[in-house]
Formats: structure tokens, sequence, C-alpha cells
């Protein structure tokens, strides 16, 4: 496997677009359209949310219905949430104007949105913001970074990642890109995520490789805790690759596997080090552990801690509130029995044996803590499996984004 | 049922004091003492932490045990938790030092403490703090205020609340101290509460009162998300009132109850309104709801939700976050039947029916939000439930001061 540069236009036959359609922002692009040259069977995994934003009705009703799909339009600034039936109405009319302009089947549109909830967005500018990104559509690494810094809302920079496989003798690529960056706590998969691929693959292979990987990626990050309106991850496939099919239980299918983890835990981290307001991504890893699922809860419950987090952001060692989360997860464990190390670039250093402090150097490890990645330890002591879950410090930015985000 | 001044000595019979033991702050009173002068049938609730501080198990088994206990002593500064056998030592000799200072029985000195996890307390210091005490006890309600500061750790003002009701004739107090203000996340209790009454009333009967109370009270409050490795509450009885004595499932159990539920619910709102950072109390009350857990599961998501913490801190009436937090929160609702209100003494504003958003003066809005007491307002129109759950705004306040709480 090997990474390489770009996002959804990385994969053969992908193409993408980005355009200034001023739906809620006046002075930055604000829609994108991914389109691939063939149809493209697709997978997808959306929000658990009770409360589910048009976009997420109409593109699940999409993937299920079968239906290849040709084309995503994405937009920023209003998220088509709370909207009612007028809601439902807009992803109709969006499709239809795709399909029109793009000359596909209207069934096979997917459509995104994110922003501010309850409001309606406005259908005049997303019909003339589709012409727009018709006109701009290219497969260029370039046009690819464009599409992904549209989507973008409180977002600092674009998000994108790609990766190479061999299957067979034919080069694969899966490519994708997300955006964060509040309203961050995916609960089936993460705010804004599309994946391409150009691989020859079974429609069920696809499915189960993504609703899989999604649990170990998106679904193991958090910015605030709040699981949003509009999650949505959709991986398209146009097959253009010609690799010999890739069916599930085959060691291609793992290849795959692996390849698409790649991706989506590489966005998945640069979602959550890029939370709102963050200044360093914080990774907690559990080891130790008897089974994977106690070592998901514990290092999830470290990450989504708000004490956790501020403490990451003064740079203090403040490793109480480390146990402290993990007391509350949920999962059982021995407190008694667990070691707790920091990690970063500046190096790792022990703080607590056995539940215990340790003598450790104050100084070392506000150095540690001051690195843009750092991670967090923590070791129980009962068995083999371990998990990482991806947050985020709570600063002063993430009051000043959500204090007033609306205006 | 009579709100009256004071908190922990208003009931008969009970004493109070503060003293600067220099534990870990160096400039204020950082211990208090409650002394009865009849040994008191006790009750409690503590946290649901696995990561349990010491004199958490130290008081559980004393309110386990049966005996009567005598005196409460609390430091503020260092938790005690996290520190291994040596913490329970630290309990052992905290509570054989009051015993001998104050001529009780050792078994029934109940222990709190609340600051930095990890550290050590030093001994040296509790003891000449308990002799301090001891020498400063008074029955007055200015006492009881003293204790109430004392006990304070982020907490900008002291907590207290007190009752008196009729039973048969005599007059029964109830009165209680608590303190906050971050680590706040009760399940089963709050951080550090102390209730005390001259009631006559049967052990099952208090244990009951207490136990139910603690649900709509403590258990709906929420600061930060994080529960407290410390979280108290007891609630001891020393029987001076001299009324016929109180049992369950009988009218004067129910006024107990009632007088009770006041004191914890004032309590609990004054911890939640001076959560760390917090410019006001948020309220969130879920009416027409099926059953009352799913109006608490409802109410209690969206005061934990940080983004609508944060839309509150910047007056801004973002009410998507609300039904998103409802949304997430695992109880269920059909959102399009939803009708969400503002209140405050500025006024009370609809902001959606049906789902969707109604016309209102964002002015009105912003008012209403300005406000230190603000109350959200959920009808999902489903049954005749309801319930309330108190919460703070998110604020730089609440980074400042856990970005650096330790140094």
């Amino acid at each position: 496997m090997e990474r390489i540069k770009g996002g959804v236009t990385a994969a053969k036959g992908f193409q993408a677009a980005a355009a200034a359609a001023h739906i809620k922002y006046a002075d930055r692009t604000d829609m994108a359209m991914i389109y691939s040259e063939k149809p493209c069977k697709t997978a997808g995994t959306f929000t658990s949310n009770i409360v589910k934003a048009a976009p997420v009705t109409w593109d699940r009703a999409v993937v299920e219905s079968g239906v290849k799909s040709q084309a995503v339009i994405v937009n920023s600034g209003i998220a088509n949430a709370c909207t009612g039936a007028e809601g439902g109405r807009i992803c109709q009319e969006t499709a239809g104007k795709a399909a029109e302009v793009l000359g596909i089947d209207e069934a096979g549109v997917l459509i995104g949105s994110t922003g501010v909830i309850g409001m309606q967005i406005p259908m005049e500018r997303v019909k003339a913001g589709i012409e727009k990104l018709a006109a701009d559509l290219g497969g260029d690494l370039e046009h690819g970074s464009r599409a992904a810094k549209a989507i973008m809302t409180t977002d600092t920079r674009e998000k994108e990642a790609a990766v190479q496989i061999e299957i067979g003798g034919k080069t694969v690529t899966i490519g994708g890109m997300a955006k964060g960056s509040g309203m961050i706590h995916p609960n089936m998969c993460t705010m804004l995520a599309f994946i391409t691929t150009d691989a020859v693959i079974s429609k069920k292979a696809l499915k189960k490789a993504l609703s899989r990987d999604v649990e170990d990626t998106y679904n193991m990050i958090s910015v605030d805790g709040d699981t949003s309106t509009n999650d949505t991850l959709l991986l398209l496939a146009n097959g253009m690759a010609k690799n010999e099919k890739i069916r599930c239980n085959t060691p291609e299918y793992d290849r795959f596997a692996e390849a698409l983890h790649v991706v989506n835990e590489t966005l998945a981290k640069k979602i959550a080090g890029d939370g709102e307001g963050a200044t360093a991504l914080f990774e907690a890893k559990v080891t130790g552990a008897s089974t994977k699922e106690q070592a998901k809860v514990l290092a999830k419950s470290i990450v989504c801690s708000n004490l956790t987090k501020a403490a990451v952001a003064g740079h203090d060692a403040n490793w109480g509130r480390i146990l402290c989360a993990m007391g509350y997860s949920g999962a059982e464990f021995d407190p008694e029995k667990a070691d707790l190390y920091l990690e970063s670039r500046a190096g790792k250093i022990q703080l607590v044996r056995d539940g215990s402090a340790v003598a450790y150097s104050e100084e070392k490890a506000t150095q540690i803590l001051s690195e843009p990645e750092v991670t967090a330890i923590a070791d129980i002591k009962e068995g083999t499996e371990q998990a990482s879950a991806w947050g985020c410090d709570l600063t002063h930015g993430y009051i000043d984004i959500n204090a007033d985000y609306r205006s």
C-alpha cells in the first residue's frame, strides 16, 4: 500500500468542482460536486440522531435502493435539518437540477449539507451553483482540493487522503475528503465524508468494508460530544481500475479493507485534530484490555472529557482527570492496576503505576503536551486488546466559535 | 413548608466550624466540620464512578454499618482520590483525630474531600485543622455559612438551603450545604452535599426519602459531563425535634420528603448555576412526555450539550442545537411534533412549532437569554409527563479554570 497525494479525484474517472453559490457565506466557495464518468456502486452510513437532516433521509434511500450513483452535490452554510417537508423538496429539486445539467439519472444523485440547523436553503442559488459546478468539473488533484475546501464550515483546513494498492496487477486507488469540525461525535459515521475508488468490487464487499471500518475510525473521534443531525459517509466505487472483482472473504478484500481503513483513519484524525478551536490532536490509546470493546469505551471516554481536554489545552498533566473519565465510562476495569503514560514527538513519560502517581518531571510532561499531536496511553494490564480514540483540546476558540455561530 | 435562612446549622443540635488548615490553599479556610450534639441516623449516596476516592469508600462503610454518626470532617484542595492504601490510612487517622478531639465514637465520623486527584493529603495539617475546627464550633447560622465557604473549590459562592415543616405540632427543620463546581455530572448524587435535620425518623424512611429524591435533583444537573470520583451526599438526622417518629407510607413521610426535595433541588440548582465559568443557570424542561424517564433523558441531554451551552453563553437562540441534543439522547420522540420555547424573567417566546422554525424576534430571544436564569422548554406533545434538568452556559471562564487548575 502506498499513500499518495489527493482526495476524491485520486481514483480513475472521478472529477470534482467547487463554486461560490452564496447560500449563506458571502466570500468563499460553498458548493462542491463529485462526478464519476461511470455510475458507481455505493455504500453509506448515516447519523444515528433521531433528528435527521433531509439529505440524510435522501441519501439513505438512494443507497438502499441499489441504484448506481454518479454524482454528489454538497453545500456548506445551511444543514437542511429541521426543515420539514420543504427540506425534502429541496433535495428533490437539487437532484433534478444536477441530473439535468450532468445528463445523468436523478435517482443516482447524492446530496450532503452542513451548517446551521433550521434555516431553509435558497433553491435558486443552489440551481445557479450547480450550473457553475458542472462548468468547473475537472479530474486533477487541484479540483479535488477545491471541493474539499468548499465543504468546510468552521474547519481551518481541507481534509483529504488517498492510497493505492495493487490487486491482481491492476492499481486500485481509494481517495476521500471530509469536513468537521463542531457537532462531532459520530455515531455511525462522521459529519460529512466522501470516499471514491476505482476498484471493481461486489456491492456486498463494499458495504461490509465500510460499515466495519466506521466503528474503528469515525466512530472513535469526538470534538464536543454532540452527534450531528447530518453525519454522512459515502463510498463510491466506479470499477474503472479494471481489477478482478473483489469479493468478501478473500485476501484481496482484506487488502482493500486495509487501504480503506488508512483513508478513513487519516480523515477521522484530521477531523479530530481540526476540531473547533483545537490546537492539538489528542489521542487516547488503551492497551492491555480484555476485549476490544472495553478498550474502545475507555479510550472514547478519555477524549470526550471536557476536563481532560481543557488540561491538554493548558499543557497540564492532570492525570487524575484521565483516570476519572475511565472510571465513569461504563466499562469495568481495576483502577488500582492501571498505568498511565503521555507521549508525543517530545518523548514519553510514565505518570501513574498501579493507579497511583509515580515521580515524574512536570517540565517534561508540559513539553510533551505542548506538541500538536499528543497521546495518553492507559495500560489496564488485563489482556492483549487495545483501541485508540481521537479528540482535541478544549480552548477559548471553541467558545468563540460556538457562542455566536449563526451571526 | 417555610423556607428559612441557614444551612447545616439550621436544624436543632447541629454545630459547624471552618478553619484554614493550609492543605493546599494558602490564604483561605479549607476545612469544615459538622457536629451533632446527639448521634444521627445517617443515609448517603455516592459516586457511581469506578474510581472512588478514599473518603467515599470510608463513608459508605460507615453508612452501611448502621453506626450512628456524629461528625463530618471535610477538606477542600485535595480530593484524596487515586491515592492507594495511603488514602485509606488518611481517612482512618482523620476519623481517629476527630473522635479524640470531640470525645465521640471514631466509627461515626464521616469524611468528605474535594480538590485535585492524585495528591496525598498532608496529615499533620489535617490534625492541626481538626483542633482548630473543634475550637471554632458554633450552632448559629454564621457558623453554617463559614463551613459552606470552606468546602468550596472553584465555586464562586457558598451554597446553603433550609426549610421548616410542622410534624404533629413539632417544628422539624432540614438544612444543607453543597459545593460544585467542576467535574459535575452526578450519577447517584452530587460532588459534596451535606444535609442535616432534627427530625425523628426511621432509618428506612430516611434512606428512602434520600435515594428517591437524588434522582430528581442532583442526578439532573451537569456542569461538564464529568462524573466525579468524590460525589458524596450525606443526610444526618439527630431526632432533636422530638416529633412523633416519621415512618414510610404516611402523610408525615410525604411532607418530610417534599421538604427534603426543596432543600436538595435548591442546592442542586445552586451547583449548576455556579458551574465553573458559568454566567447563567440553564434549565431544560421537557413537557408532554409519555414517561417521566423519557422527559428526564431528553432534558439532561439538552443541558449536557457543549454546543447548546455555548449558544446560551452567546445569548444566541440557536434552537437547532437543542433539537439535535434531544435527537441523540437515546430517548425516542417525534421531532416533527416538537415545540420549543425560551423563557426567563425577560419573557417567553416560541421558536419552533412541529419541528420547524416559527417567526420570532431575535432581539427578544437575546433579551431572554441575557438573564441569569434561562429555561428552554421542549413540548413533545405525546403525553402528560415532564422533567427538568439544570446546567449552565459554557464560557471562556470554564477554559481558564480548567486549562491550569492544578497550579
